[in-house]
């Protein structure tokens, strides 16, 4: 029988993990949103807005053209307000000792807010050691890209399955995947899965679409990412709601299973 | 018998690929210099005195704590200057609607200075599309990243032929591979081959350490790509010396065989 968030993350060794898990359960959502936008202002007003939707706000701050360090403070302060957490996907791919300078410093300084971040594994473990040298400390997790949604993705097969060999083995710091279902019988891990949309197929750039159900009750994943599906509607929290309640509906029947 | 450098840029579909070829062989150097460091200071001071040895300078613009638009300009001047390309090693690693925008936009603008990135084919060739979107009505060239030299890479085997494939498929905007050997029979690609050092044998976050003999002249590649080895030395100048000497009496032993 299927266990609850709440049940997974007293198995999770990494403390990120187990707050995600927690907080799902409390707040009763599995809604994270991407928010692809490429402004401050944008930015902010999807995490005010929709910020109680929500378990996990998906950014990519080096798309923000107008980024200054009080953005990522204001950010800061309105996840904890709304109580979810902010998963800067940044995709780290480098070796050990550049992803390490990327995480902690440059203009972004991304450990400093961002509590959740992604890595490819294609560099190799060094890559979770180095981002592991600035996260564990101050008990960040970390997703690695396990699969992909987009066309012609080379993570899957060997590449998908080594992915989930090396969460294993850093389970301090790996909290869990961005996958297309559940990767692995450890129920500590949490999976995330984008491109979900209820309406469209595509984007005219190899983006592919599922939907909450297919998602969350088929196929063992732990959170829908939304981004265009939701932020580009004409009504943001309607939609959201729409989402949230469709998706969590998705988690209690695969509960019942 | 082995093209030299300029005879492959005429049979080049990429006008940076070809820019580059010809550079080489005009200034005489396949040295590149990576330039992991952290502020802005040091950065230009790299440029500035090594430009004269090098074909490229490789960048990691996200690690500069102090970065502000002003540093790329001054980098792009210096560039001018001394006649070499400037190579943001940025990674790209998202779906194509992603990449265009961290590309083109945020606060560093990669596009407006960078004449080369690079990229990971491990979300499929959308990412490809995306950031030719962008770099081609500029003549901008892509490396694809074929192989890394960090421990334990998944860039091997079937990634890399489906990597050097893509390539393949669109000439027109990439120009070569990140890659530790020459990995295509067509000349026109440009091969450029990090973590190469003289004296150690790789550092404690996975990274492996190649000679620029071993590199250009038995294993085929074109650029040696070379970091800490000049950069963090006593006598940079000197360093640089010595690679550039290595790299090119490498390519011309290459050229006799």
């Amino acid at each position: 029988m299927p266990l609850s968030y709440s049940e997974r993350a007293k198995r999770s060794l990494n403390p990120m993990g187990r707050r995600l898990l927690h907080l799902m359960d409390e707040k009763q959502t599995n809604l994270s949103i991407a928010a692809d936008v490429t402004t401050s202002h944008e930015l902010l007003s999807i995490a005010n807005e929709l910020g109680p939707d929500i378990c996990v706000l998906k950014t990519h701050i080096d798309i923000i053209s107008d980024f200054t360090p009080s953005l990522t403070a204001k950010l800061r302060e309105i996840a904890d307000r709304h109580h979810f957490l902010i998963f800067e996907d940044r995709k780290f791919a480098d070796i050990g000792n550049t992803v390490k300078w990327q995480y902690e410093g440059g203009i972004y300084r991304i450990a400093s807010w961002a509590d959740i971040i992604n890595a490819h594994l294609v560099p190799g473990p060094g890559i979770i050691e180095g981002l592991r040298e600035v996260g564990l400390p101050q008990e960040k997790g970390l997703l690695l890209l396990a699969e992909m949604s987009s066309k012609g993705t080379l993570a899957s097969g060997a590449y998908t399955q080594k992915t989930v060999q090396a969460a294993e083995e850093y389970q301090d710091f790996c909290m869990g995947f961005i996958g297309l279902r559940k990767l692995s019988d450890n129920p500590s891990f949490v999976t995330m899965t984008p491109g979900v949309n209820l309406n469209e197929s595509g984007d005219k750039l190899g983006q592919q679409y599922l939907t909450p159900r297919i998602v969350i009750e088929e196929r063992g994943s732990d959170i829908i990412i939304v981004g265009r599906g939701i932020y580009a509607s004409k009504d943001p929290k309607g939609e959201a709601l729409k989402y949230r309640t469709e998706g969590w509906q998705a988690y209690l029947n695969r509960l019942k299973s």
